[in-house]
């Protein structure tokens, strides 16, 4: 059957083009007659919409464009009750499924991650100006919830460097006494609000504007805070007690210079460096070779069983090397009254949160959407978002703070060869036996020991590759690359976020104010017509000047579009009669790439129509699109110009008002 | 010699077609070595511009549009002061071919806007909560400063009823007695401000940014600021004397009602609605007949002419009727010294000046394009905001507040025949001889009949014909209109005016967020390919799917373009398994729309093709763009897709890998 059809199809394809052929040569003769020959297609109209449906369509592809109720259509009451659980928690979909072997990738990798994150989890806390134990607590709840409500299945959740250092320095500019209850209190409302923004997010379909930062603007900003965060690491590093508490790049150096003399701990500086160079040392070799990459990743978890065990017997503490001393035993305590509800902090909380959760958010969608590419599921947006926004919300109420998708630790998740999101709930539990059993034997850990770790972790979010893929491909998202980059090494962290998204805006708005128009010439021994800057070898009609406008018409540029015409027109006439070619009678614009048109667009029309029949020149346009073609009529402005003055094709156009000959 | 050119392109042409439609036939029969036919064109990659080219010819496009340096170009030193001097004042230009015939138009308008701005001098000062007299100052310097420096040869400049309106209601809402001298100085301030704002957007050449308010946004912002303006001469039409100070709907009429039984004043109620319907049949008389404008421009001053000497001879006042009462004579005393420079109001007044500078700008320029249009001569953005700004510091010098083009006058002005601007120093020479002797005689002009003229004046600006073609032709510029008109007149004007912002923000972002795509299907008998929703004779052709993205592929869209290229295939083939027609080998995207990719839009693509590969389906590109075929070359993304994937027009592409005989 379906043979025929395209037999079928091909055979009145093979005999329409035989006959095309021959009418096209036949039209080049007596081109005053030419529109009524067959061959001609006229610019079609769509059927036209209800205005309800056209509204409900244009919803649906902002809101809805994934279709997510597509599939309740038609099922039971009963059936939508479970499908509706079974998206609100995919674990109920997948879990069905869930067999041994899987749960063999999933435990052997969710201990891998977990040995990873242990460490870092004491060290990013610090980031975010918090005890240690807040780390643990955070990759103890989080990755549950989101074992059950997330779509990822590589993604490894708790906290993450950048956003710690976010969060740390977002919290410190409001309370700057760090060790105040307050400041875990607010914390805590940060994390609530920022669940609460993700949530929202999610719920309203708003996923898009996560979409706005631009992944040039993350390259720079990951960059600049990899760097914030390394030279943060100093202190500890070097064993400095009296550090700055601002984070640019000036204030730290000239911190860690002044303390030369009498701050420096040479001790300190000897674990850490040493403890560094391992770290550097296993990442390397787990990059050489891929199948290492365990080294890389159970190496902060020997670090700190090594160093720990190196102070415990030589009490270097003693002689100045700062360790963990206090660490709190147990399980994640109730943090519900503790979140400012009112008060003069709620509208920081909230400003925080919604900061930290963006930023938050941006990085888990690109992490869950790398390794969705990479084994080809779909990753909804939406639903990510209410599941962090859930696990954050939890989180809040558990002494958690901020967490998210960790970039290092999702990759490693991923090459131990988890298969779902089980791994995060093994994780969970070594976290759990960690916080009831282990904590005490952080106690002699070293600080410096913490800071190589971050150091090593960060080390990777420096992508020089990325930045010159950028300066190759386009300067100006080099351009936002590297705003965002100094703005967070010379400033701090929220200028950088700001000016990456400034940036970001500034593009948007630059290619809808000033967008590209092109002259088209026609290839030689085709009816294809084309920019004659790409194809020098296109050659202009005598008389003719055929335009493209390569965006929609809307009022940010509808009035340049116009005037860019004009002069493209001016500009060629001058040249034209330079060269002693004939003047230009007819006015070409090829609308193929114009998408719509509003009624700024129309007005602009109907000035530059009536300024071309002020300079006896006729327009023409060639293959308006359904919606241009609609609001076209709407307005009348096909009067205007002339129904016959619109044609499907430039060549159309070209044989009905070109020379004679010409086609 | 143009006839020659001409007819050797034709032959070759001619020539050049018939071989062509010869070997497309021949195509046709073996389609696997058509890739080295003769026709076939290869996608062009254009001269590769060095680095500061790119940057400088982007730059110029953006801020230079109009090539304002041109005619600087290869000129002696003298004559380029000389060329300076008339760019910045255009009089010393057109001044050159100035006449007596040009003066009699200009006198017979400059008379007739005299004597419309006179009385709409005196309402729209107390629209701004200042002294009647203030009206008449910024009558006479802004008028005088624009004609040497102005581009526009019709435009009638003075107080205009919408920014007097904003400026009343942002300046009280700052000082709320609206008699201190304080809130005087604070309209100076904001006037010297706005004339800042404007000179630098000129300066900087900035002007694209007044054109994201669209003009459905200010078609809404006008009528709901005339409403609200109508509304608030109920006061003085009604001689109420206890007024609301706010200007929403609700509180206005509540205000009206509540004054029923007290506060109404019969006498003057008579005298504001018979003026009122004068003013209004000469409105529709001169509608009717457009030559006799005249009646309408002159009957204002008729109004406070005989409305004045009536209330002088029955002595009205002594009844309750409101009257002028005092007025200054005499030129504008300088207000230098009065600016707040420093202060707590100096950041109110910057606040206030770019607001309404904006706004008046806004409309200045609207003004101006409308007539430049119908006379076809071209306005220079850049320069009218130069000379807008100038005029208006100046004017916050010499005691008057924010000016600009004024809709009525400039209309009157136009059809009583002006030919330059020197109309507008006719007018402002005759508000010069009023300030100086008529003054006195104004005491006695009712309030109510100040009142009449400018609900006459603002009618107007409620065009409910516009919004009806908003309607038409573009749902979501109606929403736009809708939402600033209900915006002003049931909060305020300011918030109407961000109400107008936001949504005219909203659509280019939905523009660039969600782009348009189509599937693309072969016309009947031709080689064009069109959108199967308009064209719904376009057949597609099996085994294949032709997709176009109608937008430049950017971050922040470049994700939504994937997914959706991904679901329109998955919805292809579920149907054409239902129709039992052939599965998708092969995935066509159109990138003619696609003018620019970014590193997203790259990443986007990579993602596509290892997707598209998986599911055993060919990538294949058509006519890529300039700037895309560069950045697809810079990025190694044709290596990874494969050079003899990528195709001049989707019917080469078809060719090589459609179906036999389909071309």
């Amino acid at each position: 059957m379906s043979q025929r059809v395209s037999d079928d199809a091909m055979a009145e394809v093979i005999a329409e083009t035989r006959s095309d052929s021959s009418s096209r040569r036949h039209g080049g003769g007596d081109d005053d007659f030419v529109t009524d020959l067959p061959y001609m297609h006229r610019v079609g109209t769509p059927p036209k919409q209800p205005l309800f449906q056209e509204i409900k369509h244009s919803l649906m592809e902002t809101f809805f464009a994934d279709k997510p109720f597509h599939k309740f259509k038609d099922q039971s009451g009963s059936r939508k009750f479970v499908l509706a659980l079974q998206s609100l928690f995919p674990i109920l979909e997948w879990g069905r499924d869930y067999n041994l072997k899987k749960f063999r990738g999933d435990f052997v990798s969710g201990l891998t991650i977990a040995s990873l994150c242990i460490p870092q989890d004491l060290a990013y806390a610090k980031l975010a100006y918090l005890d240690p134990w807040y780390g643990l607590y955070s990759s103890f709840v989080a990755p549950l919830v989101y074992a059950f409500m997330g779509t990822s299945r590589d993604i490894a959740i708790g906290p993450v460097a950048v956003v710690s250092l976010l969060l740390g320095s977002l919290l410190s500019s409001e309370i700057s006494d760090t060790k105040s209850h307050d400041y875990v209190r607010l914390a805590f409302t940060a994390t609530f609000f920022a669940g609460v923004t993700q949530l929202v997010l999610g719920v309203c379909r708003l996923g898009f504007l996560i979409d706005f930062l631009s992944h040039a603007a993350i390259v720079g900003f990951m960059a600049g805070a990899a760097i914030t965060i390394a030279l943060q690491q100093l202190k500890g590093l070097l064993g400095i007690k009296n550090f700055t508490t601002k984070t640019d790049i000036v204030s730290v150096l000239h911190s860690v210079w002044s303390n030369v003399h009498h701050g420096w701990n040479w001790e300190t500086i000897l674990i850490g460096l040493s403890f560094l160079i391992f770290l550097l040392i296993t990442k390397y070799i787990a990059k050489r070779n891929k199948k290492l990459f365990w080294v890389s990743a159970i190496s902060p978890m020997i670090s700190v069983v090594v160093s720990t065990f190196f102070v415990y017997i030589t009490r270097a503490d003693e002689k100045g090397v700062s360790i963990v001393k206090h660490i709190k035993s147990g399980v994640n305590p109730s943090s519900a009254n503790e979140i400012f509800f009112s008060g003069k902090y709620l509208g920081a909380g909230v400003r925080i949160g919604i900061v930290s959760g963006m930023v938050a958010l941006t990085e888990a969608v690109a992490i869950g959407r790398t390794f969705a590419a990479m084994k080809d599921y779909s990753l909804d947006g939406n639903k990510e978002m209410v599941a962090m926004g859930t696990m954050n919300i939890v989180g809040s109420l558990t002494s958690s703070y901020v967490t998210t998708g960790s970039f290092s630790r999702s990759a490693v998740n991923f090459m131990a060869g988890c298969q779902t999101a089980v791994s995060n709930i093994v994780m969970s539990i070594v976290v759990l036996l960690t916080l009831l059993v282990l904590t005490p034997l952080f106690k002699y850990t070293p600080n410096a020991v913490l800071a190589s770790i971050i150091i090593a972790a960060v080390v990777n979010l420096v992508n020089i590759e990325a930045m010159v893929l950028l300066w190759k491909i386009d300067k100006f998202d080099f351009v936002a690359c590297m705003g965002a980059f100094f703005g967070v090494i010379f400033k701090s962290v929220e200028i950088g976020l700001l000016i990456a998204v400034a940036i970001s805006f500034a593009k948007i708005l630059l290619q809808v104010t000033r967008p590209r128009t092109a002259v088209l010439g026609k290839l030689p021994g085709t009816t294809v017509y084309r920019n004659i800057q790409q194809y020098p070898k296109a050659a202009q009609i005598p008389g003719m000047l055929i335009i493209r406008i390569d965006s929609a018409i809307y009022f940010s540029n509808s009035n340049y579009i116009k005037e860019r015409i004009l002069r493209w027109l001016i500009e060629e006439e001058s040249q034209r009669t330079e060269s002693e070619l004939p003047g230009i009678q007819n006015l070409i614009v090829e609308m193929s790439p114009v998408t719509d048109i509003d009624t700024s667009g129309i007005h602009a029309f109907e000035e530059l129509y009536k300024t071309l029949q002020k300079r006896e020149v006729q327009l023409i346009l060639a293959n308006p699109g359904p919606v241009v073609i609609e609001k076209l009529h709407a307005s009348k402005l096909t009067d205007l110009i002339g129904e016959d003055k619109i044609f499907l094709t430039v060549a159309d156009a070209v044989a009905t008002f070109g020379p004679k000959g010409v086609k």
